[in-house]
């Protein structure tokens, strides 16, 4: 059995979803970031670095979106997740996925949690920091917008995680002040997926 | 014929250092960072991020070393360089080297790349950026001492990617203003591949 923990509102998403849709059985533990229960010494022994997702498999965790969702692509072949038969494919959906964790994520997280990268107390540079965050969110998807994403899927004809992981942030950008709409292949992308029935549930699940 | 796009002193050195551990046929073209020959028309067509590493193969450019070190690794299988049999080993490395771009190169950049995330004209939000760099790569390390690192591998027992990846960004922490001593077994680690040969030779030309 694996167990996914996660916390609303975040990134863990990407990886429930993909549990959804490898048809995988699974259990969740959502967790309280208002309380802090990712702090929490029981969790700590999950994920030490005390973040979500965090997958819980028979022989251990695995944490980072992008190893989790290649993991589960490779347990649930039948899903058709990823590109497993080719490795220049599935590089690609490597590449897009470390980019949304290292670039794009990043760029998001300077709204909220400046105070991974100055002191906390220093409410001018956290300041500095939010103002920049529409700004470098709407460039890295006019990049993915206009040089990445193949259509109708992230990596062209085969649905991918990556599609799970673009859906993902591109739910952030409202609270970032960009307009999906001005990313148009982006913007369809996510109204096709909010359709979706596995996307329903588990979005209905975060938001509960 | 790969071709690999790389500057001295960046990140790159990772999936160079791979090509070569691989014994990969190879070119390499150097670009000049000093002269932003990342931002020119023709090495943007290679990789519209602007950024190092690129691995040019026939089918395309890969980006982004966790992707470029994976798909390495499943071209050149005889090299073992992953443990490609294993999805859950597999996963292993690769949320070690997701944790390296999206969380250590992170902190670093907040040194000397801070633009990236406020105004560049900022210099009072830059310096507290600068400031934490110190604490953050210790924190980053501490977990990478205490809890990641097996021995005598990252992983374990196999060489992976992920040494040639915690080799690349140990490289910083000296400039990071972080003693490598502090954590005695990546000191060890660090030292041992400094003395192989195939090290050697990609940082030598590095530093040509």
């Amino acid at each position: 059995m694996l167990t996914l923990y996660y916390a609303p509102g975040t990134c863990a998403l990407a990886s429930h979803l993909a549990l959804e849709y490898a048809g995988a059985p699974y259990d969740t533990v959502r967790l309280d970031f208002k309380q802090q229960q990712q702090r929490s010494p029981e969790y700590l022994r999950v994920n030490p670095k005390g973040r979500v997702p965090a997958l819980v498999t028979d022989r251990g965790a695995v944490t980072e979106n992008p190893a989790i969702l290649l993991y589960i692509a490779q347990t649930f072949p039948a899903a058709k997740l990823a590109p497993l038969d080719d490795p220049f494919a599935l590089a690609k959906m490597n590449e897009f996925n470390s980019y949304m964790a290292s670039t794009v994520h990043v760029n998001h997280a300077h709204k909220g949690r400046g105070y991974r990268w100055v002191d906390a107390q220093d409410s001018v540079a956290l300041e500095a920091m939010k103002k920049k965050v529409p700004q470098t969110m709407a460039e890295s998807f006019t990049l993915i917008e206009e040089q990445m994403f193949k259509g109708p899927w992230v990596l062209g004809e085969r649905f991918s995680t990556s599609d799970l992981y673009l859906y993902t942030i591109s739910r952030w950008l409202e609270g970032d002040g960009v307009d999906v709409k001005r990313f148009p292949k982006v913007a369809e992308h996510m109204a096709r997926l909010d359709a979706q029935p596995q996307v329903r549930k588990v979005v209905a699940a975060h938001s509960a």
